[in-house]
This record gives C-alpha cells, structure tokens and sequence, in this order.
C-alpha cells in the first residue's frame, strides 16, 4: 500500500493525494459508503461502481462476524468475492458495535465478551482474534482493536482506556506481523487515536499510534455526540501529531459540513452512515442544501432532485416523485435517495480534490458550507 | 393500436403476436409487472427496461388515485413522465381494490362508494370517473370498470353482478367514445369478461364483451382461489368465444405453470404480483425450480442464483450472498430477488413465444410444466 501527497492547499491543512491497494486506487480526500453487513443499504454494487463512483466501502466486523459468519466468507475468497464488489475494502474492528452494546459486553484486559444481537449468543474478541477475523473477511484496510469512549466521558475513564486501547494496539501489531495475509492480496492495519475530548490524553494517543509506523491512522472516539467545536479542535490537533506522508481516517464522520471542515483539517478518509440511513427517512443532501423530501412543499415540484449534480437518479427522477414513494413506503424511495445522497458525498469530496489541486479550496470550503448546510 | 397475430401453435391454442401502442411494440404472449403505486417495488425504471427487458408494466388507479393523486400525474403530464417509464402502461380500473375493501365499500349500480384505506376519506369510482382517471393517469391501455367477485360466489350473486360489470362496461364504452385521449398517444379501453366460475355466466359474459368490439379483451374474477382446473375451464371457454385477433389479457394470473397452461389456452398477456411479493420473502423462481432461499440447504451455495437465466443480477450474486441479504432483511436482498424473479418470469414468456414461432409450443410446455414448478 503506497499513500502519495499530490497537492496541499496554501490556506488551511487539506490535502490531495492516491493511496494504492491491491484492488486499486483511491483519490484523497475520500468518502467510504457503509456495507455494513456486506451491502451498502438499498444500492446495488453496480450502482456503487458506475453511478455512484465509490472508490472504496466499508464492512462491520461485528455483523459480518455474525453474519454470514467466517466460514462462508472464507468459503467465497473474501468479501471481496462474496458480494462482488472488486474495488477496496475497509473494515472497522467490531470496536464501536461493542460500545454500542454497553448492557452486553464485559471488557477486561484480555479482550471483550459480547452477547449478540441476534440470538444471545456469547462471543469473545480479543485484538488477535480480531486481526484474524478482518484478514478472513479481506479487508484491505484493517482496522486496530480499540475501545471507543462515549460522550460526555469522565477524564479517569477516558485515560484508563486509552492506555487500554494502546496495550490493545500493540498486540495488533503483533497479531498482524505475524500473520500472512489470507487471500494474496496486501491487508494493512490502521491504528486509531483515542482520548475523547481531552488535549493531553489526544496529544499521547496520537504520538503512541505515530510512533507504532503503520501505513496510515485513524482517529475514532469522536462525533459520538460532542459539541463540532471539540470534534474540530481534537482533530486539528492530532492531526499536527500524525505523520503528514500517511493517510488520515476520521471514523464516523459526518455531515457534509464536518468532512469540509475536516478536510481543511488534514484528514483524508473519511465513513459515515448518514448518507444512506437519512436517505431512507427523506433527508437529502444537495448541491443547494439539505431537503426533507417527506415536506409538503415538494408534492408539486417536477424539477430534479439535484440538476447541478449529475448522476443517474438525480437528475432522471423529480422531487416530486421522490416525495411520492418516501411517503409511500415503497422501497424505491429508500434506493433512489440513497443512491443520490452518496453520490452527493462522493461528489463532494471530489470537488474538494479539485479545489485543493487548484490552491483554491479555503475559500471555497467556506462559501460551501454555508450552501450545503443550509435547509431548504 | 394494433395487433397482429405472428404465429400459432398447431398442438394448442397457443399464439405469438405483436401489439403496437403509441409507447412501442409489445411482443405477446408477455407478462406485465406491477407497478402499484408508480414503482414495480424494489426496482428501478433502468433495471425494468435494460436488464428486465419488460415491454409494459402495470399501473393500480385505486392507488395512484390516491396517491400522488391526479393534479400531480396530470401536471407531470401522466404516469410515463411522473415515473419515468416511456414504454406502454396498462391501469387496472379500481375494481379489484374495491372488492378487496369490502368493509370499507358499497356497491350500487351508478358506482361504488369506498373508504381510502389511508386516511379512511369517502371516495366514489363510477364506470365514467374511472375512465376520467385512466385518462389522466395517461395509460395506454385502460381498463374498464367492473366488479371482481370473489370465490366461491352464489351463483344468483355472480349473475347480478356480471350483469352490473355488462351495463357498467356500456357506460365505460359511452366515456371513451365521448372523450379524448389526454395526452396525445392513443388510449385503448379492455372490456373484462366476468361470470365467476359458471359456464353459462362466462358464456354470456365473453360473448357480450366480445360483440363492444374494443381493442382488446380481458378475462376477471379468476386467480382468486378457485382451483386451477376451474380457472383454465373458464379461460379455455373464454377463449373459444373471445375473438382471435385481438389481444386477450387473464388478471392477476399468476405462477410460471399457470402462465404457461394458459398461454396453451390463448391467452397473450399476463400480470401477477406474485413474483415481486414472493421476492420479498425469498421465494425465488428458476429456470431449474423453485427455490426458497432462506432454506439452510443455501447458506453454502456459491453458485449463481440462476447460472442459465443471464441477466445481471442472477448470474453476478450467489444464493448464498441473495440468502444472506434476505436473511438480515437487507434492502438490497429485494432488489436482486426482485429483479431476478421478474428476469425469469419475462424470460418465460420470451421463451414460450420461441417455441410458438417455431411451432414446437405443446411438447415445451408440458416439460418446462414440470421443471419450472418443482421445489428444489
């Protein structure tokens, strides 16, 4: 895996650059779709390819571990083959599906019991087993085993497990220097900094996962409910700490607003499920701001959903038809907002490429943040 | 509108034609998917006409009337506009969701009062305000006003009732006479033969219909619980009295073998929710069976869903992948069992207009029977 800067925008930390995998190449700064369970929600891999123009999704470890379970993912080759998506994948380390589950898991220093979702089960995760399960998946990119801290989190825990996440880290390491990769094809591990909202456990963290040298680093524990001006200022700081040469991954995040902003930061990567999860309830993001697609307003309008974006839906299908099937309930509402919210992020992104290519992207930013967060 | 008749079998009453409407050529015998409120569920427009290939779809008037409603379809400039589908469509008349209501209706003989299912408001259908919406709606083919009994039905009950749909129909024939076509494009009204499942009321009822000379003739009131023996007596009846050249349309009907019996009966077009609803559940048609697919026996099962069918989705994803997407209720399990068994059900007819051309029908169709209708 090879990350290469191509431009740095002269007024603020953004910057462009190719990151190269064994399933190909990935133009930063870059928005990953969420497959959760081996599917982005309601859009067909084909259209993930060809309309949407993902460079890479995303997979949960913990639902894909669920389910369809290691065997059949190993059985296919991967999930690669599984689901028939050919371009890079990430999967997370099943650690935020274990904070989510707070009344059903158990952390200790050895690793994290959890019951499952599903049926009750009980299931063990540990950092080892956990590189193991994301080689057997195929991630490309392979996250690290943390603990991500909820908000507001008191300063004690916060750093308590922090240290854990780090003990955690370097058996990862380990785990992954000692393991091949399982289908022939390079599986790198991403660490990721911890330390909630406090300065001086961010600080740490990120000179910890620094100096651990992987391919690239990922900033978790944020947008988990902290006021934008903490998840601004905690990023900005790691990302003075992380080494410039790598790419730069904050998990989770967010709305258009957040990854321009994010962007100007000096992050590079970045995953959320907004996009998608919205779309199904109506929340559309524009070119000319956000729409909720179920208001009155929209019954009679015929124009197209966003004639500035292109793209298939976007401009084949008006608002108004749009609004009918949302409030229908029929499933064509759910795939046609999801396919044009994503190919809004992934627009988006690319647009802030060009911009930071052209040495014009602070001011531009800041004009289009104004413009895609405001309701329409 | 025009039909020609292209070829019929000589070992049954099978035949091959083709329909021309303002929208494009239809090749009989062909199935119509439906597109109840607008969207044939779970599918795409692109994917109906480019990986589907269907020639026509189906339209509901109680729904659309309903919603969006007309002064939307009429301000779009009709359904073809509001949903973006430019080949022929075809509305039923509201008559088989007023039967369905029952509670909630009450049939007179100027018309029928019922309640919206949405909002509990009072609507009123009349053999001319039906076709008013249809006219607005902007089908190609329009349907005409008529009860659909249910079965078993008194046969006092479905001789009053066929002789309402008869003075209904001559009010329907007097509208269409009486108006224009909305839009520009030709708009052709179906009278609906009814009689329940008594030969003298069927008798009565096709030779009635067939003497308003429309443009083409449907069959009701059958698929509707009556045993199969029952519904090809009837549609075989219908038939011999049905004239040969114009098109004949059964309702509703229905699975593979049932399409296939009935085409050697004469029938040329078909429409059945059945392929998109049971895809829903995970029942899958194939070109080898019948296939449930949340069955265990798939869970392994790397093979594409229907290696012999092509088309996009049942040669790219494996039964297991289509299993694993169904079992965790993902969208995307819908879409792809969606668009498969609609791929099949249109690669039936495809194939079984083949086989009239080459005049080999009667042998095919007793084989492929009994392949297409057994549970792998």
């Amino acid at each position: 895996m090879k990350f290469q800067l191509t431009a740095t925008d002269p007024k603020s930390s953004a910057r462009a650059g190719v990151l190269q995998t064994d399933h190909g190449e990935i133009q930063t700064p870059i928005f990953m779709p969420v497959g959760t369970a081996g599917s982005v929600k309601a859009v067909h891999q084909r259209e993930l390819e060809l309309d949407i123009q993902a460079q890479i999704i995303l997979g949960n470890t913990y639902h894909l571990y669920l389910r369809p379970g290691l065997g059949i993912l190993e059985k296919a080759g991967g999930l690669h083959k599984f689901n028939g998506w050919s371009r890079p994948i990430l999967t997370d380390s099943g650690g935020y599906q274990v904070y989510s589950l707070a009344a059903n898991r158990k952390i200790v220093d050895e690793g994290v019991t959890f019951k499952s979702h599903i049926d009750g089960s009980k299931h063990h995760f540990t950092p080892e087993n956990v590189m193991d399960i994301q080689r057997t998946i195929g991630a490309d990119i392979i996250m690290a085993f943390d603990e991500c801290t909820p908000y507001p989190c008191e300063y004690a825990y916060a750093k308590s497990s922090m240290q854990l996440t780090h003990q955690w880290l370097k058996r990862c390491v380990d785990r992954i220097q000692s393991t091949e990769p399982k289908y022939g094809y390079e599986q790198a591990l991403f660490p990721i900094v911890q330390g909630s909202v406090y300065k001086d456990l961010r600080e740490q963290s990120a000179g910890f996962i620094a100096s651990q040298n992987q391919q690239g680093n990922a900033i978790g524990g944020l947008s988990v409910g902290e006021p934008h001006e903490d998840m601004y200022a905690m990023t900005s700081l790691v990302c003075s700490i992380l080494p410039k040469e790598k790419p730069r991954y904050l998990m989770g995040v967010g709305t258009p607003e957040n990854i321009l902003e994010c962007i100007a930061l000096g992050i590079d990567m970045f995953d959320c499920v907004m996009p998608t999860r919205n779309a199904r309830n109506g929340m559309l993001f524009t070119t000319e701001g956000i729409i909720n697609i179920r208001n009155e307003k929209w019954k009679d309008d015929l124009s197209p959903i966003d004639a500035a974006l292109g793209g298939y839906v976007s401009t084949f299908h008006s608002k108004a038809y749009l609004r009918h099937l949302i409030i229908n309930k029929e499933i064509l509402g759910a795939q046609i907002a999801s396919i044009h919210n994503l190919t809004f992020y992934l627009w988006l992104v690319k647009e802030a490429r060009k911009q930071i290519e052209a040495g014009t992207f602070a001011a531009w930013k800041n004009k289009m943040v104004k413009t895609v967060s405001q309701r329409l």
